[in-house]
């Protein structure tokens, strides 16, 4: 398998919508390009500061939306040559869709905890997860470089 | 058409899995016995006090699950003899699932904003909801009766 391209990896601003009383925000529908299926929906918290990495999905397609608050999100390919870094949240709000083979992790990056929905391609499974420690790939996460 | 079952809605208990710098909080997975589809996810804030109501959608199968906050929800029968509340948040962490026919409202329990998302059996579309205005369906939202 060769080396994957990290601009597989796609940011769609989203909508909000101001209403009375709250506002409406947009995630995903199953008309939009980027999606590929639905297997499960769920949520991650990210703590201020705190850094959750690493991990790599064999199969699953990640459709990450941050509804509160603030996420850096930091890409490597497998051979740790390529790297990218979004930051989405309230004051970005977008979909990273994140297809399979790539390490990824992320830091809260607001001054309370921040939420992440996950609207993955197939239900979780153990099996097609890899880790790494955070220590295995080198990423100055205090600095962001 | 006869007059829907509010037990029809369904009420789910779901895991919240303590996590080292932020918990993951399940939604819903496709393998799940309320699962009928996906068309999409999307979230409704509401603040502190505030109330949304009434809709009532003709085709969409709601899944609503509150990870921030605490949501009163109540539903009506379309012609207001029945009645049902229920009230899931971070203290009470839930699915309801709710089919297509019934009316309901919502109100933001917490003492800041609440956060709702729906994972939709159809994508939005305004041609299969109706609405009424909140006079229209008596309900005191103050004392929750």
């Amino acid at each position: 398998m060769g080396e994957i391209d990290l601009s597989r990896i796609r940011i769609t601003s989203l909508k909000r919508i101001s209403v009375d009383g709250g506002d409406v925000l947009h995630a995903i529908k199953r008309t939009d390009e980027e999606f590929v299926g639905f297997g499960e929906a769920y949520f991650s918290m990210v703590e201020a500061g705190a850094v959750k990495a690493w991990k790599l999905h064999r199969q699953m397609t990640l459709n990450l939306v941050v509804p509160i608050g603030e996420v850096r999100f930091v890409f490597f390919s497998d051979s740790g040559k390529a790297r990218r870094e979004e930051s989405i949240g309230v004051s970005n709000y977008c979909r990273l869709t994140v297809p399979p083979g790539i390490w990824f992790g992320f830091q809260g990056l607001a001054e309370h905890s921040s939420l992440i929905l996950n609207v993955a391609s197939i239900p979780h499974d153990p099996d097609e997860v890899e880790r790494k420690s955070q220590e295995e790939i080198e990423y100055a996460w205090e600095t962001g470089k």
